[in-house]
Formats: structure tokens, sequence, C-alpha cells
């Protein structure tokens, strides 16, 4: 965790973690187009089995860079624990690809609550239980006059996420997000799939105790209905994606009034919705132009 | 349907279904980076809850392009009817979001085949029922004396996909998959999530009785462990993605003996498995070289 982040949550609630670590590229021998043999990295894919006071909750296919945080934000994310002196500890064991979470109390509803699904157009954890999209009302994100963000500092932001070293660099195959103050990364995670990063990050904010208000989420992945409402329930007002936006994704953006920018790289975005947290500059007038008008 | 595929279904058997549309774009205004307004085309993203004999199975976020072979085809990869004609009618009514399929004798033990819940990598529908995993011991593909691909068929598949008109083109956000015999485009599906999409083209080649044994599927999207299984089960032996590969799906596409091929797009791409279905051609000695060796 950077020092500019200071926790605020009670060591003493914070769940009992391990520090689970698996490899995360493999090498392998290809042919490229003309028969030549190579050999790159690729990332690894690994089933992790998440037990919840022993029952068998679900099966997440993860890169495994940090389960533990993964399972924590899923289960935030999921609505299954309210906070997180809820989660009493999270034993993640590659031998047998299983996490086991114990909780302090019980989850007592944790059949019926996980009965109903929905598979969604998420890469990664395509699936939200029932009432996860049952809380639009109920959630409020800073307006533009607390969080507001000027077009060089997402431009900054996306150079910052340029110049960053990742999986995705040497293996492909895997979505990163990102969680910034201003153009300071606070967090960057990456998984073979977009729901388990931004779980990932839901996790780490969790268990240091960061708030999202002040915050600006960035992904690699599409902003489908599902990221939108994710990224609400982290207290994120502001997001940022590399790519696209779906027709549900901004209607619900639209309606948290969040801000949503797209086709964000190489100093160019797209504002979607929520310009009012938005501080564009005007367009430099060209050199050649200056003359001319001078001339 | 093109005519070149020819049904070897019969109609008798076939199920009936609605045809239902729905529009796949949205025009927005969004900003630029510099504050200039501008309207552009995002893809619909819609829920679509599947009702099988009357009991609520899942809700699929989608596109809505095809969405009665998506529901077909979601039927087929998750194993939860056996052939086509088990399937009496799908009933699609976008005012309500839904889909009614009816059973010719129902499906005696839907609530304990779709209990177990693995969430995948997967774009869309990310998940798998418990079972699908098992049967990969079942499945065979045929070997390279009965289905091949040489460099320049690949290329030209390609270009196929390079000129198809697309919502990908318009709005961008969206995942493509194809179904090709040689050069010929026989089935192009687009959708919110690359498992929409293949099992779109899953339902298509069984209701139109397309095997899937002399075909190449492409998808824009990765190849992970479920999407390398559910083309195993479309029979198809070789597998084209425009982007990368993950560890278990290059393990579980050799231990298929199924041919793979990532990064392609402009004549590039790489073989990961299966290079024995794989004819390459040299590499064309540049001019330049050849005038040095001449001099």
């Amino acid at each position: 965790m950077p020092p500019s982040v200071r926790p605020i949550t009670d060591p003493a609630l914070s769940p009992r973690m391990t520090d689970a670590r698996a490899p995360m590229l493999r090498e392998i021998e290809i042919l490229d187009e003309y028969g030549a043999r190579r050999r790159i990295h690729i990332p690894a894919e690994r089933p992790l089995t998440v037990f919840v006071d022993k029952r068998e909750l679900v099966t997440l296919m993860t890169l495994g860079a940090s389960p533990e945080m993964l399972v924590l934000g899923y289960l935030r994310n999921q609505r299954l624990v309210p906070d997180l002196a809820a989660v009493e500890s999270i034993t993640v064991d590659w031998d047998v690809g299983a996490a086991a979470v114990r909780t302090r109390e019980g989850i007592a509803d944790l059949e019926q609550r996980t009965a109903r699904r929905v598979v969604t157009t998420g890469c990664g954890q395509g699936t939200v239980f029932g009432d996860l999209m049952d809380q639009v009302g109920a959630l409020r994100l800073p307006g533009p006059e607390l969080a507001r963000i000027r077009q060089g500092t997402l431009a900054g932001l996306l150079e910052v996420i340029r110049q960053q070293d990742s999986i995705h660099r040497k293996a492909g195959s895997v979505h990163g997000c990102a969680l910034f103050r201003g153009t300071e990364l606070l967090c960057f995670v990456e998984d073979v799939g977009r729901h388990n990063a931004i779980d990932t990050i839901a996790g780490w904010m969790w268990l240091h105790g960061v708030d999202g208000a002040d915050k600006v989420f960035y992904t690699t992945g599409r902003l489908t209905s599902e990221m939108v409402m994710k990224a609400a329930h982290m207290g994120v007002p502001i997001v940022v994606s590399r790519n696209g936006v779906t027709h549900m994704g901004h209607e619900l953006a639209t309606r948290l009034g969040m801000t949503l920018f797209g086709r964000a790289a190489n100093k160019h975005f797209l504002c979607y919705c929520g310009a009012e947290r938005f501080d564009s500059e005007p367009i430099p007038e060209p050199a050649s132009v200056r003359v001319v008008a001078g001339g």
C-alpha cells in the first residue's frame, strides 16, 4: 500500500489473511505465421473455489495475483457481507485451489441470497446476485463541487497507466484496473477478467479503509452496466475506460450521476456523461494558424 | 443462412421460434477531450431473462441481435437440453425482456443441474454450470488428416472479417464471433459479451444442422478455458482469436488436440498449439536481401 493512503480501519477489525502466491506467467512455444518457432509468455488462469463458513459459494477463474483481496472484494461487491469487520479470516491454498472464508457471525441467508443468477456482459465475474441492481436509489456520489477532474489530470493519469509495468505488456490477455487520486496511482490490479480486477480493488479499498469519493477508477474493460454499478458501490464518482460503453452502462451512470470517460488513451478520451465534473481545456491553436492570423 | 449451408435437420424437429427485433445502436451526445460536443453510437445492452418450462433459469445481458439463437445456444452449451428436438419453442418478448423456452419432455433435474456456479473469465456468460468441464475425455476432434488450414486461407479469413460490416465498427464495445468454411463466412454474430456471441453461433449450428468438423471458429475475444471448451463442444477443431490465450485455455486446447491461433489480424497470427493442422508458408525473401545476395 502506498504511504499516501492512511488506513482508517481498526486493525483489530481487519480479517486475518494469507498471502498466497502463484506464478502469473507461463512460457510456451508457438509458431508464427511463417512456421518459425518462438517462445512467448501467456498469463496464468486458475480456478479458486470460495467457501464461506465451509459452504461452497463460487469458483472464480483468476490470474491469482492477489486472491485474498479478490475474495474480499467479491464478498463486498456481491453484498454478501455488510462490512470488513464481518470477515474473520480468508485463507487461500493454491495446492487445492480453495479460499476458505470465515465470518464472525455467519451469513444467515447465504443460500437464498445467492439463488438468483444474473449472467452479465462482464469479463470475469459475469455473475451478480439478484439484489445488486436493486440499490441504485440508495447510492449517493459526491457532486461536481467535491469531485472534479481536469483534462490535464486525466491525460497525466493515462500516461501513468501507459508506463506501468504489467502482465499485459508481457503476455497480453489480461484486464487491468487502477485506483487514482489525481495522477497518483494508489492501486493497480490485473486479472484474466475485468470483474476480478475491479473486485480486487474493492477488497483493497475495504481492507485499507480507502474512500472512493475523491478517487478516479480506471479500467481497460468496457463500461457495461455491472462495471458502472460496482464502481458506484465503491463510491467512486469518476470512471475512466480505455474501452467503450454500452447503452445500459451509460444509462445507469447517468441515473447515478456518475462521470464516465471512455476510449481513453494517448491523451485522447470521450466524456460520455457527468460532464459537470470535467474541466476541459480548449483545443490548442496550431502554430501554422497563428502565423496566418498574424500575417 | 447462406445457401452454401445445407440443413440436415428435420424441420419437424426444429423448435418454433419468434424473430424478436430490438434496436442495436443508441446515439448519445458526448464531449471530447477539448469539451467539443459530438454525437456517437453505442451498442444496446438489455437483460433477457430465460424461463425454461416456466421456471426462471438465468438473465443474460445481450445486444439483442438474435435472442432466440442465443437462448438455443445457451441451452446447448450449458448441456441443459440433449438435442434440438428436445426444444419445442423459444418465444422472445422484448417488452418484458423475457425468453420463454418450452421443452417437449421437460428437464427433470434442472434445479440440481444448475446449482453449482462457476464464474469464469468469459466476457458475457461468465457462468458455466458444474458439469461442463467434466467432459474433456468424451470429446473427439477430427485429426489433421481431416481438418487443416493453410496460412493463406487464414490470412484470407482475417481479411473477410476485416471487411465485415459490424456494430463494432459503428459503436465498438461488442465482441464478434464467426464460423468459417475455409474463407467462406457462414455465420457472423456480435454481442456485448463474447460468450453470448459463441453461444448464438452454437444455436445457429444446431438449428441448421451444421457440423463443426470442417469449420474454423473465429472470435475477437480471449481464448480462455471456457471459450476453448465451448468450441470443442461445437466440434470445431480450429479456433482463431484476434486476442490472446490464457494458460488454462492453452492447456485445455492441447489436451483436446485443438488447433489454436491467436493475435490474428492483418495477415499476422501465432499458432499456440495443434500446429499439425497448420500448413505454414516460408517467410518471403525481401527484395533488398535478394539484391544483396545477387551482388
